[in-house]
């Protein structure tokens, strides 16, 4: 791996690095963008998603000599100084090290279901449209071993550059996939074997109580409004059993309370 | 309660909202500033802080009359336009109900303590300086009843203005108090028969292995560099056990899990 220079912020080999908070808005043609050390090195090792390029502050270069040796030989690594670097990315880059990756042909949700395992844990979004709690969820799903991640279509992009950062990476772990019509989604999963359930206050089963089965479908709504009725009548409700005067949980701490709970290991 | 018309941004009697996110680096003199109609409801219906003022868009006052009812019938509740609003607090103010508290003088952690019933789960927190973790703990410790919140010199303010938005209003409910030295703290807990609860990666029970106790404590440390083995050497180590290859949660995700493990009803 030599690296390259870069002087010129307008160099147009760091081109798709130009003004990133900007394009985070508009897209940017089939790439993400993974910020940080312990991100760039599951890019590299998770090896879901390749690996465009990386840019990296110039002091920063040395420390990550052991995560760049997992990078394809050919992988142009640019540095920059830190001037340049934030003439680049169009803001203060404290972290100093990017990373372009591909987002590639997505994959169906049927395929993705086809290729889990017998004994599988998915988790399913409904309307999460918050990046925070997009990579909240994403980081509670890979500490707690789901298999995969699937979601509606009015949720956020898990590989929104902030949505990676605060998963720690796993929206690079993690397989996911989108689904358009719930109904046909639901009865998906249920030709599959998997038993469904969804978090919601309504729900009738403390989650203390339920049980982990075979191949367990979660499903998590938004906070303000959950999960839709016809969709809550079709799965098993659980619900979390909270404080009489104070009844309000954030998204990703109730994925983190479900998740932890499915993840004991059979006594 | 007979609202007043605000049309000069530069008036005295709106001086402490000038420019909002400037004092919120800058500190406000003993006040903190509540965001949002379930954060004010609570505001003024904990009763935990003195109300100053409220400042409301115009187009908001009609449905927040049944909150003002519980403000004290002196409270001054400014009102304004969008524009002289945004003027006012120095962005764009989209939610359009803001409220001045009084911090009042704080409690000692002793007294704190001292005030807390037979059983009590107190949540102690070292070295949290993320507001967004720190709001998130503050509604997680609401959510599960938790009956204090007790914070060391390097953990950052619960009062400052995001930590009290993403508590959704906990910081306002649960009472908490700042202690300066962790080892004499750690004894005046003993002293109270509490037991000493802290989570850590390292701990040597899984918390699906530990009881509640009549009074207990749980400290929780920041994600990088967690509880100082000093600390942990005098307390209960408990872990969150997570994936093999992705052992990464957020604090305020563990004190979800942690919070929701403990206020278990005796069966």
């Amino acid at each position: 791996m030599d690296p390259i220079r870069i002087d010129d912020p307008q160099d147009p080999r760091v081109a798709a690095y130009l003004d990133i908070r900007e394009r985070d808005l508009a897209g940017r043609q089939g790439r993400f963008v993974a910020e940080g050390k312990v991100v760039l090195d599951l890019l590299l090792s998770a090896g879901r998603f390749a690996a465009e390029s990386a840019l990296v502050l110039e002091n920063r270069l040395a420390g990550l000599e052991e995560i760049l040796r997992k990078a394809p030989a050919d992988l142009p690594v640019y540095v920059a100084t830190s001037a340049v670097m934030d003439a680049i990315a169009g803001f203060h880059m404290h972290r100093g090290i990017l990373a372009m990756g591909r987002k590639g042909a997505p994959q169906s949700a049927e395929a993705l279901l086809d290729a889990l395992p017998a004994q599988a844990l998915v988790v399913v979004l409904v309307g999460i449209a918050n990046h925070d709690n997009m990579g909240s969820i994403f980081r509670n799903a890979a500490a707690f071993g789901a298999d995969a991640v699937l979601l509606d279509v009015t949720c956020c992009d898990p590989l929104y550059r902030k949505a990676i950062r605060v998963s720690v990476g796993a929206a690079l772990k993690i397989p996911f996939a989108s689904f358009a019509d719930t109904a046909g989604f639901t009865a998906m999963l249920a030709r599959r074997g998997f038993e469904q359930f969804a978090l919601s206050p309504r729900g009738r089963t403390d989650i203390r109580d339920a049980q982990r089965s075979e191949r367990m479908a979660l499903y998590l709504g938004t906070e303000g409004e959950g999960l839709p009725d016809s969709l809550l009548a079709r799965l098993h409700g659980m619900r979390i059993t909270m404080s009489e005067g104070f009844d309000s949980l954030n998204v990703a701490a109730a994925s983190a309370i479900a998740l932890h709970h499915f993840s004991a290991k059979e006594s």
